[in-house]
């Protein structure tokens, strides 16, 4: 079996896109037809619409992405139905050939952090081919993930400079005898992603670096140049395509951009989208797609 | 509806008890009775067999503990129905006069912090009384938490110091101009903490702070004078109860002790352990229970 860093570099030229579609559905954005006339706040009608939600949206963008994102809050809200809706969007997602990036941002000591790779890395129902890492607690709290995506042949993103507006108040103090908190990260991330590269040039072990600060972007580059870049921020959060060179390598690899409401709700800027039909949300969703595969191959191919 | 530090203090006070036991199920250590002959593999027989197991605690530590606290990592590796165990849980600790956190470290950008805010302190079926929260992303990623808890009558417990022995990290980081990470943390939630303060003296707004670090603790409790610590690493993590007296004030409040293996597989010291009767268990935990509370008392009481 492939690295995941080589499988991200094989899907992205292949399919000549490095967009990730973000599934965070929201009920208040739905259309009425995905509403049941009845009984819509009951659980079990809201996991179907979910789900629903989901496939239309899968089945618009599985050609103009390498990859989906399910955030888990947006599935949490609903409990154990939520999490049936994402489980089975996930199934669906694999199905389409999409790889899934599970975005948890997970990170706990060494044994419930092992828990949790077994979770989103392993076999269970709500496996995906990666997951989000939030790196607060340090090695012992992102190391299991990585021991379990080498062994499994998947693949993480650990948290290094987030793309809103209170990042820095962690991530960008200065240190004794120069640096910053993030940067320090990186280093310490260079070390352990020593012997994960493929023959791709890249690494299961990516970052999460934020498409609203490219000058740090270009700083952690230096420090990674083997580890994928998740970059969210793009669309809703305002990030500018015309930045974001600085994120693709020379072969426009290395990094993968986000964008969620961007294309997910792209329908709500029709009149009575409330009442549109499935095929006009569908036809909305996959223009934005197209759109937003074009603006980021647009940067990433110059 | 009173404040949730203040709800604490008096839950201290009447139940003459400072502990939280942990809620961790871990398939491999349960007794052979809670898995069923047949099918102990399939997932609606795991759901049973954790909701059991969980109800067998909560029944014979409910009169000792302050709290539960179910980590999230342990259910989701089941998915859709590991979290089913976990909402029932929720709501069997609750019946039975249990705080309930949920400990999932959460945090993320604002817009899905607030997703998870609706998940943990609202009213879906997962939501419990306080959960804790990862402050790697700043203010913008706990704020939504804290808003959410303020209108709830919730709470919460924010990273400071974790017990893991690579903490550090990047919580231990110097910075320019004197200082640590997580003090700078710590003096930025002081701020936050302003105006949340209830007639216990105690905020809504809680820190964890590792019992594998007494001297960090000290140097917290400056500057957080009116804030819960929720202190994990008691038992199996090697804390010793001989140093934990600084981590309570004078009248022996100010932080709930954690602990989770050393109670509840607590039979495992037993010699065929795996073929208990159920009363044994139950038994082995509440003595358990019981000893912890006194050796929290020990320390809390003196």
């Amino acid at each position: 079996m492939e690295n995941m860093g080589d499988l991200i570099a094989s899907e992205v030229v292949r399919k000549k896109t490095a967009l990730i579609v973000g599934l965070d559905p929201v009920l208040e954005n739905f259309p009425s037809f995905l509403l049941k006339e009845k009984g819509d706040s009951a659980y079990p009608a809201i996991e179907d619409a979910i789900f629903h939600f989901n496939r239309i949206i899968i089945d618009n963008t599985a050609d103009y992405a390498v990859a989906v994102k399910p955030q888990l809050a947006y599935y949490e809200i609903y409990g154990s139905y939520g999490i049936r809706a994402m489980e089975k969007t996930v199934q669906y997602a694999k199905s389409k050939g999409l790889i899934v990036i599970n975005d948890g941002k997970r990170g706990d000591i060494k044994e419930t952090s092992e828990a949790y790779a077994r979770a989103f890395l392993g076999y269970g129902p709500m496996s995906g081919d990666m997951v989000t890492v939030n790196p607060f607690l340090g090695e012992d709290g992102y190391k299991p993930f990585i021991d379990m995506a080498k062994v499994n042949h998947k693949g993480l993103f650990i948290l290094l400079k987030t793309s809103n507006p209170s990042s820095g108040e962690i991530q960008n103090l200065k240190l004794e005898g120069g640096g910053l908190v993030y940067l320090k990260l990186a280093q310490k991330l260079a070390e352990v992603t020593k012997g994960t590269i493929g023959r791709s040039g890249y690494s299961y072990i990516g970052v999460v670096v934020g498409a609203t600060y490219p000058e740090e972007a270009k700083e952690v580059r230096k420090i990674l140049p083997g580890n994928w870049f998740l970059v969210p921020g793009f669309g809703a959060q305002k990030a500018k395509a015309e930045d974001m060179g600085v994120f693709f390598d020379q072969n426009g690899l290395g990094a993968l951009v986000a964008s969620s409401r961007g294309i997910i709700f792209a329908y709500k800027n029709k009149e009575n989208w409330k009442f549109i039909r499935e095929d006009e949300m569908a036809e909305s969703v996959m223009a934005a797609a197209v759109e937003s595969r074009n603006q980021i191959n647009a940067v990433r191919l110059k």
